[in-house]
């Protein structure tokens, strides 16, 4: 508890993007995110006071950062399991706790877990548990058919960490690397949705509408909210499975349910994360109560807010840094057109350094007509991007 | 220029609440707002990464706070204008600039451009320039009739600096002591309103719709927007009248016009503020562009973004600390039962000590029914700073 206002103290480990937009929410909401970063220059150390440099693989770290903070949660999956026990062993209140986030950071017992729940997701194999992962990959293949898709078990985002193959000889790498790995099929699917969530301890839950992702090599280029065509059932579904992983592992905050729509009409759980989530950053703008200002009042147990959208259509557009986009020389220039040209478009930078195909930042548009705003923000993340019209 | 993002970095003079919701807009540009804080504990003190301690009334603070700033920028009027001069003098880029802050800090200065401009305001006499302002107190009160409002020229906020006086035996002892004062008639009112714009550098101007502001003991409880029951040639005309005098004031950033609707139908200049101001506070969830980051974007001369409304009806209700409220404690477990309540009123809490009659923060609440928007405003409010319900 901060003794200056009377309210608590969250303590976010990681100050990327996701620690900046939450340090946004946490400032309405009378608080001041303390934030462990990496580097005095990360995102969110560059907006929020409360900033501590640290090392979030070394327990020292982590406990003396925690001290003072009421709740102590994550912007990413890789601070180590072990750790998060020993935090909460010591009395600190970590939301999620290391029981829940196990999930997110292994893709392996999260489709173990989601098997025993009778929730459906591809076909997959263990390789790391397999005696032999050439020949159980071989098992695999000859089964669900190539190409196969490979996962790293741990430590993957944004598509490292995912590997498609289409023969035997191209995983041969892969298996001798090391690298734990799960073999997936490979699902015809129409396309990517993703179900966000929040749940607090108390067991409060709110869910805001299914959104579509569209990707592009492995990578999120844009949301739009909600999915367009999906029918009723198809969104109860979608959402009903997501409050269902939320209760059954435990999750407190935000989580994200990123699934398949397979072309012969089926949802499928691809990947979880137990954080604020790029699925979600059209929240913002887009619904009532965000999913940053969610998480806070999610892992402080406060009741949650609602998620209305605030209008009819939102698209959220990535901005991922264009090929000679080595600094950020020149942004502050686009910038002034953007502005100039999209009036209506609201932007997200979130500080960082640009190189290629970094993710630095994101538009949203808001507005009636599916296709009109697909446009608008596309367009605007190109120009911003590119320093020059879409064609 | 900040190297790291490329991008401008805005100075505020003043870390209140002003500062502190500016800096969270700021943050989506990219941005990280520098400010200058009276005291560490300030409300953007706490939130803010970039924080300069120091005096605001004296030259050399203010000198070096602007080291490294694109521009600087006001949460407050009460920078001595001479300073200002100074700094833009030496290179500093300053908006609004002191020529057009003197309007915003000299009330006699403001009546008398507004009489060369042809904009109509209350009858008004400036005591401080009349060789005997008893006599000329008791002339004027002859023309307009008592009660009269006595207003200090400098430095009155929220009802602060301004006196009703029946008689000039209660205005004798004002008049002795030295402030400089103007009497100003009493005018009958129907409501008061407010006329939020802003004004780039390169002239671009944009106005928010006009808003109704319901004040108690001279201070803003409750801000309606759109002003119910305003006609479309009224709100053109308020919305002129704010248009005209940012570019004739030559204002660069928000400006916001308080209004009197007088019960005769004739809209009269009260206040001027050259500031992100309470009127406009609203904007942060009921407009596509917040008035935090239209000043952002007006005194950085960026484009300025659309002020369309989100929901038909806005209301934002101040939260004024109550009676005993000497201390924040237990403010937590008041935001715990608001949310529980209220899961779709947005709290903004400005992270100030309380002290009786303070303003700590304020709710805004969205809807369709005038009635219901603000029953459900001031009710959340109420209990925030009562702990128990409106009665």
């Amino acid at each position: 508890m901060d003794a200056r206002t009377g309210l608590p103290v969250v303590g976010m480990v990681g100050a990327g993007q996701l620690s900046r937009m939450t340090h946004q929410a946490a400032i309405a909401l009378g608080q001041s995110l303390r934030v462990l970063a990496d580097s005095a220059d990360d995102g969110a150390a560059l907006v929020a006071h409360d900033v501590v440099v640290g090392d979030y693989h070394e327990l020292a770290d982590l406990q003396a950062f925690a001290v003072g903070c009421d709740v102590v949660t994550w912007d990413h999956e890789h601070v180590p399991n072990e750790h998060i026990v020993a935090l909460a062993a010591a009395g600190v209140t970590v939301h999620p706790t290391a029981e829940a986030l196990h999930f997110a950071q292994d893709k392996a017992a999260m489709r173990r877990r989601l098997g025993e729940l009778g929730i459906a997701c591809p076909s997959w194999v263990d390789l790391d548990a397999a005696d032999d992962p050439a020949t159980a990959l071989d098992e695999f293949a000859t089964r669900v058919g190539w190409p196969i898709v490979l996962k790293a078990t741990r430590g993957g985002y944004d598509g490292k960490g995912v590997w498609v193959v289409a023969h035997a000889l191209a995983a041969a790498e892969l298996l001798a690397s090391g690298t734990p790995l799960l073999a997936e099929e490979l699902v015809p699917i129409r396309r990517e949705l993703a179900a966000d969530v929040a749940r607090s301890p108390f067991g409060q839950g709110a869910v805001w509408p299914v959104v579509e992702t569209v990707q592009r090599d492995g990578i999120c280029v844009e949301v739009i909210a909600p999915a367009p065509d999906l029918s009723d059932e198809r969104a109860d579904e979608a959402q009903g499975i997501a409050l269902r992983l939320a209760a059954e592992l435990g999750v407190t905050g935000v989580l994200a349910v990123e699934l398949f729509e397979t072309t012969d009409g089926r949802l499928l759980v691809n990947e979880l994360a137990m954080r604020p989530h790029n699925s979600a950053h059209w929240t913002i703008e887009g619904a009532r109560t965000s999913q940053f200002e969610q998480h806070l009042r999610a892992v402080l147990d406060y009741p949650l807010g609602i998620t209305t959208l605030t209008a009819p259509v939102v698209v959220m557009a990535n901005l991922l840094a264009g090929p000679d986009d080595v600094e950020p020389k020149g942004i502050d220039e686009r910038v002034h057109h953007f502005m100039a040209n999209w009036p209506d478009v609201k932007l997200h930078l979130y500080g960082k350094g640009f190189r290629p195909g970094r993710k630095v930042g994101h538009v949203t548009a808001l507005g009636t007509d599916l296709a009109e705003v697909r446009a608008r923000a596309t367009a605007a993340a190109h120009y911003l991007m590119n320093g020059e019209p879409q064609r």
